[in-house]
């Protein structure tokens, strides 16, 4: 159903629950979903979504993920109070990757910086680009 | 070795080779990776690296992906002329994705939009936000 999208022209739309049925979770159900500051363009980090988080975003406009490592629904904040509210959500054209546009309180990573990508290759080193906005002790209670 | 930059200052390094052999390649050898135009904070698309095009990425600073429908390198703009310029390359607080600061020229999508993600929830709508700069035909010569 996607696929249909490609030829169409600026405004042009199809259901929504028809292309739903026509995303590409992979064989683990899930797909990936890149998190965007909708106002700076900011990448803010990545993680992905099973079709039961993908829905309760989408009906709550609050952001919730799959946590492959909890296995588990990841209501993004719920711990850490760091919400991520959603301002629009975008698929591209295989149909195999979210963009969400979202309003980011604080910080999206859990080491508290703002975002995940802080590690920058620079010739033959990797150089953190920023310190965190808060101590993640303090942002996951273990101080 | 990339978890240790969790506690990182500004400033602070490690060598690269050390943190490539940390990277989370997933089971089939790859990373995703996310291409952002560098001036203006677009997110262009998303696709997969392996060990190999990531050393090539880096070495010739034009964007190589690894296709995985053709299960071969993809050297992004080979066949279209649409080629990435890497300008910087992060990886994230986990070493398991990639953000790419590239400079784009002209279409990142394979349906000649500048993005991928041109499908946007609307309502109970997936609506079409953008049109393509050039045809696909002609940028992949099958007219």
């Amino acid at each position: 159903m996607i696929e249909q999208t490609e030829r169409f022209s600026e405004g042009q739309s199809l259901p929504w629950q028809d292309v739903l049925n026509t995303l590409k979770f992979n064989e683990d159900g899930l797909i990936p979903a890149i998190a965007q500051q909708h106002d700076t363009g900011e990448v803010l980090m990545m993680a992905w979504m099973n079709r039961e988080s993908l829905n309760e975003t989408l009906e709550t406009k609050q952001v919730c993920y799959w946590s492959r490592s909890r296995q588990k629904l990841w209501r993004k904040g719920e711990s850490s109070g760091q919400q991520q509210k959603l301002i629009e959500l975008r698929i591209d054209c295989d149909g195999d990757t979210l963009l969400l546009l979202v309003d980011q309180w604080g910080a999206a990573c859990h080491t508290g910086r703002r975002n995940c990508f802080y590690n920058v290759i620079q010739g033959d080193r990797v150089v953190v680009n920023s310190n965190p906005l808060v101590d993640p002790d303090i942002l996951y209670g273990k101080s």
